[in-house]
């Protein structure tokens, strides 16, 4: 393993991390808010600490492998949530460190579950910091770094392809550098696009801005007590259209880009996307349609909490805690299916759904007809066999992880309802769960010991679980 | 598709299953109960329908394939769970024939979920009729058919293999019926060690032989409204061994007889279904001492517990219900988990959890070492590429049914515990689920509508998914 090359990344992603924490800097300058000083702080911290690492272990050779990439990554994630907790308990807004150590992890991950029993009372620089960290976690750090600093690695394949979620990450362009400048600069025209659209239905700059990046990195972190509740409906609607459009595989908008529509309207992820997101905002809108006032209210309470859920946002209108059990189970559903792979929704994702109902079809034939040869396509192209194995070992190693967690969980002495999802809003990166962690609830109640339970479970979540259970095996480190 | 063989194969049993009518027909007589006519009417409806199937598709050839084989289990199935609900119906004890069917296919698919309210009002015969199901449903209906009535089918094997449950379904012998012959022989020895050990802690014979059909089928029917509650500590012991007895893998009782002990002690499923049950036993003993009057009694409801949800066999000594969340919370995956592959116990099997962790693990290695090539051994052997395959597809196939029956059943107005267990026992064939339907209470309260989901789910659970779901494919049935 080449150690060196390790810490020496990590040692100039930190570097860049200080940079990142100008921004709310910037932000509690402009609101005169003492908070500037704790992040300040925070990216001194970042900087001399990555200083000190890409010193000492300058590498000889900069090669990287995968077992590199995933290591890379889950220590770099984890640094950038335990600096990026510091700004939050120096400030003493939040001053627990598990507390503010859960609010980070939950904005890298874009889970936008919160401990925070306020959120209103938050200062303008923390509330941009959490929101930002949403953005930058949404389309990835190392994607990121990758995008726009120079030289990082030659061999950035293995840390996007460790960052980026989805069975199949592949190039758009042949350089990686390329690729990841075109997903960054897709990402942050169609945040711009929302924060316009928001703007023109009177919201502020600010706030615009802050619920742009919650939106675009499929977080979810609201500012206010009721979420998206307070808001005009054509607020809701915006807010509701743009989770659903970047939970859409980020390839689909670079062939529309190149003119390859057909190609991009082609893609079975998209169908089912569509499908799955028609069919349940249909079956809740019905189902809950006597509590609401008219059609459209019902329909939009609807559409809204389908595509925040699904896309893993977890913005709320409403709460759906009291919603009937079927649109609470279809809810609970979505959690799990999460957005499309490619995008920065969490969950299962639905091309892993689809690509294992094509499986399942080709076991039925084969139990049928033991001597056949059977392909399974996804996407026009034959997936190999390795391809399909590692999707079913991704189920099986999601559902342990998952089952695990409630587990774990169930220590507390919550009922059953809210220790299952609260494991499934995140595990699957979504943020409000039912029950005692609703959307008008919050994670503040749990112990110690859960809070950093389920830290690593957005952790987990967010990576696909195999970087983090690499990085964290023993036998990764040992010498070869 | 031999339609002939399917539906003679189908005559042939329904003959057989009258004469299975004729042993609750006696006890009847024995009682001197009214229900004896009942039974006598099925059996005579049974035998006819039997004796005109067999007579009209008298076969040409009697050729069957793994499609025709999946095609008779499922019809067998489910035809002997119709007659078998007619004695409850005819006898006016269960009025309604939802309700009937639910209870019968309950019985063969040794789940032990229950409509009664009340079933000490339960007249014996039907008592008696009810805990059989169970055991003829254990090893499977058309094993018994294979042991005892000769010349069914030259190639059985198909059949096996659609009703023996796990990943890997061999021949203890080189003959399938010495096969079926040897395992009904150490099932039907093992029923009598027990009648005679509940026998000799003072339980009528009566009692004995419904509580050991019971156990043995790993089915549950209580016969008391507290199921085993209210029996000594002697008894509960017994049946509490004798369940995890009937959990384990009936290849390894042929081994222990064939004398090759070394390799029935060296099954990891063996293992695994230790270290599952005592650690189980262990966290569940210490969580609930405090509810308890010292710690021969906690360790003794853990035990008893622990053994039954396990094994899916669903027998009570107290109302877990009640129990702390951890308790409840190892309860619900035990009823995932289920008992090993080739015993009576239903569930997902240990043996498949085995081979997913291996399979986690060839997959780590493959991210590590992308052209490494490893493979993947269990039970002392190399497991080949479709074994593989197929339990990830039994996995994504589980999942998906699990989650769409828990959609259905969220129609009905039960909370989200309820309803997630009510799934989970009926698909996993446990019983007893939480909430409205913990083991103090019955699934009397759901629609007909949901009664029909769950019975199909006890179908699909018992026979493992694949056998149904290919019978109800209409491609299936296409003229080739």
């Amino acid at each position: 393993m080449n150690y060196r090359m390790i810490f020496y990344t990590t040692g100039k992603i930190l570097q860049v991390n200080s940079l990142l924490l100008m921004l709310p800097a910037v932000v509690s300058l402009i609101y005169r808010e003492s908070c500037v000083f704790s992040f300040l702080l925070a990216a001194v911290i970042s900087v001399t600490a990555g200083f000190i690492l890409s010193l000492i272990f300058k590498p000889k050779n900069h090669l990287i492998y995968a077992k590199e990439g995933f290591v890379i990554v889950s220590l770099t994630w984890i640094l950038l949530s335990l600096i990026g907790a510091l700004p939050f308990v120096l400030s003493r807004e939040i001053p627990f460190f598990f507390d503010a150590f859960f609010e980070t992890v939950s904005g890298f991950t874009t889970t936008g579950a919160s401990i925070l029993t306020d959120v209103e009372k938050l200062s303008n620089g923390l509330l941009f910091w959490r929101s930002f960290t949403h953005w930058i976690g949404g389309m990835g750090v190392l994607v990121f770094v990758m995008a726009f600093i120079p030289n990082v690695s030659d061999r950035s394949i293995h840390l996007m392809r460790a960052e980026m979620p989805g069975p199949i990450v592949g190039k758009l362009v042949p350089r990686i550098r390329d690729t990841a400048k075109i997903l960054y600069i897709i990402y942050i025209v169609l945040t711009l696009v929302e924060v316009v659209m928001l703007c023109a239905g009177g919201m502020s700059v600010f706030e615009s801005l802050l619920h742009s990046f919650g939106t675009a990195g499929t977080g979810g972190f609201g500012i206010k007590a009721d979420s998206i509740g307070g808001y005009s409906p054509y607020i809701q609607w915006v807010i509701a259209i743009f989770m659903l459009i970047f939970g859409v595989n980020f390839n689909l908008y670079y062939l529309i880009l190149i003119r390859r529509f057909r190609s991009a309207i082609k893609s079975s992820e998209l169908w089912a996307y569509i499908c799955i997101v028609l069919f349940s905002v249909s079956a809740i809108s019905f189902n809950i349609y006597p509590m609401y006032k008219n059609i459209e209210e019902a329909l939009r309470q609807a559409a809204f909490q389908v595509s925040s859920i699904i896309t893993t946002t977890g913005y709320a209108t409403t709460d759906f805690n009291n919603w009937p059990v079927l649109s609470k189970g279809i809810l609970m559903l979505l959690m799990i299916s999460g957005g499309c792979a490619g995008s920065t929704a969490g969950g299962f994702k639905i091309s892993r759904i689809v690509i294992l109902f094509k499986m399942i079809r080709k076991e039925i034939r084969r139990l049928i007809h033991p001597h056949s040869v059977d392909t399974v396509k996804f996407e026009g192209k034959a997936l190999d066999n390795q391809t399909l194995y590692g999707v079913g070992a991704y189920l099986a190693m999601y559902s342990i992880c998952a089952l695990s967690i409630f587990l774990l969980l169930c220590i507390e002495p919550f009922d059953i309802e809210t220790t299952l999802t609260a494991m499934l809003a995140c595990f699957n990166n979504v943020g409000p769960g039912l029950g005692a962690v609703g959307p008008a609830s919050s994670f503040a109640d749990f112990s110690a010991f859960s809070k950093l339970i389920l830290s690593f479970a957005m952790l987990l979540g967010r990576l696909e679980i195999f970087p983090l259970i690499i990085a964290l095996n023993p036998s990764t480190w040992k010498k070869r």
